[in-house]
């Protein structure tokens, strides 16, 4: 996927927004972007967006519901680590499907921290479409430290 | 997508297993397959599968948790549905990440109706790579009726 | 349990919180107190409160996670009917249990109605101490019609 | 609680059921009982009991849906350590009430292990009546050091 089409601007995302690079299944389905509001340990909040095309829809042209909890998982990794590099991976990931998004909805997610242990990170995450609730989802990620090269 | 491409013996599974057409989202990141085990009311039990492609990875060539959780939200709509056209939609999904699937994976899943009412069906699944968990997932879905043309 | 074992103030709890009623399994673990922030449909919030007795707890005098999920559900369902008498019962329950609550702690919670369906109602609580979360919940509840007498 | 009230015959329950030990939140509620089925590592499954009584259910002589997440608890911990002392604390509990049950009913559970790693344990439970499914259940539990006296 080239670096035009991951620019938030194209997707009629504000051009804050930042895209994270060399996840292939992401790209396949999104692009995906998210803005980190705050940095402070143990509060970090994050805004996540995505536009959605036809091959995130099923029959109906309503988003697939396993887009909008790999979404979902997104807006949940990136709170987690909160603008860093550090590397976590999902233990549990729990979702509410509170009403639909369309293809064309530009569907935005906020995920914040509620505890960073030494280990765990609790966090929680709400994904809207136009101010409207679509998904409310929760998870716990474990730290994971990267192998050395 | 072409016929070719969904057939199940081009991904190493076996021929018996069916695909569900008219899903976009699905076929963007599958084809996945499924088999009805058995049909009796209440008591439907579904296996699924996939094979996992480099586009449904994440950087390290790990399977992305949510591709994964589509592949449940799959599984546990087709063990609702149990071999008919009926329509549902998910109203929670839970997941634990019991373990990894790598690139090249063949994905398992049975999935199976805890008890099915009248206006809301509950159904497990599990999520294997070679006879180990990879997943664990629960689900409530709702039917829907469907609009008449 | 008289009624005066009931009254928030002997469990160090403000006046204007209020006791359900009629509730064998809450009033032998709590008493549980809840008061109602607003009550414009759909955006109800609660605030809940209750002390942690001897019989309470585990071996460690640590609040037993069995009953802070009972008050957890105790917040989501008076969320869900935000100050009403309508019955609801809980169809799914997730928890994340994020910090301990000790003996003796005055353990509070608020709840929040995320969207009101006709026969569904999703609610998310969290349970602090001290201002320090403890448990994160989310709930799906489903309205029931009483039978008449 | 005095020994004679947890003995399992007391309350319809075989007599090979074992009660745990000094949890004062479970006493004041059950007793609960539990059976050790397999011992293996990795693959525990145990059996757990109790019967309803008035102090369990709230106003319809229904068992209060907290009192059944606080013994789907129980059966998923003690399923976690399957017949071990080992210590754990709940991380995350989901459930899914399938069905009602009553004042009186003997209510039994399974819990199973999914995966067994360092830190974390991956676990099942199915809550029953009369073979008939109430709730479900699945956890993760975070084995815990204890602290040398």
């Amino acid at each position: 996927m080239s670096k035009i089409e991951q620019k938030p601007e194209n997707y009629g995302i504000a051009s804050h927004f930042q895209h994270w690079e060399g996840d292939a299944a992401e790209d396949h389905n999104g692009p995906f972007f998210f803005a980190v509001e705050t940095q402070s340990e143990g509060s970090d909040k994050v805004q996540t967006a995505f536009r959605v095309k036809p091959e995130n829809c099923n029959a109906h042209k309503t988003l697939h519901g396993g887009i909008l909890m790999m979404f979902a998982d997104y807006t949940l990794c990136i709170a987690a680590i909160g603008g860093t590099h550090e590397a976590v991976v999902t233990v549990t990931c729990n979702n509410e499907f509170v009403g639909p998004a369309f293809e064309g909805d530009l569907v935005t997610g906020r995920g914040e921290v509620t505890r960073k242990g030494g280990s765990l990170i609790f966090v929680r995450a709400v994904i809207e479409v136009n101010g409207n609730t679509v998904l409310t989802s929760s998870a716990v990620v474990k730290r994971v430290k990267r192998r050395e090269a």
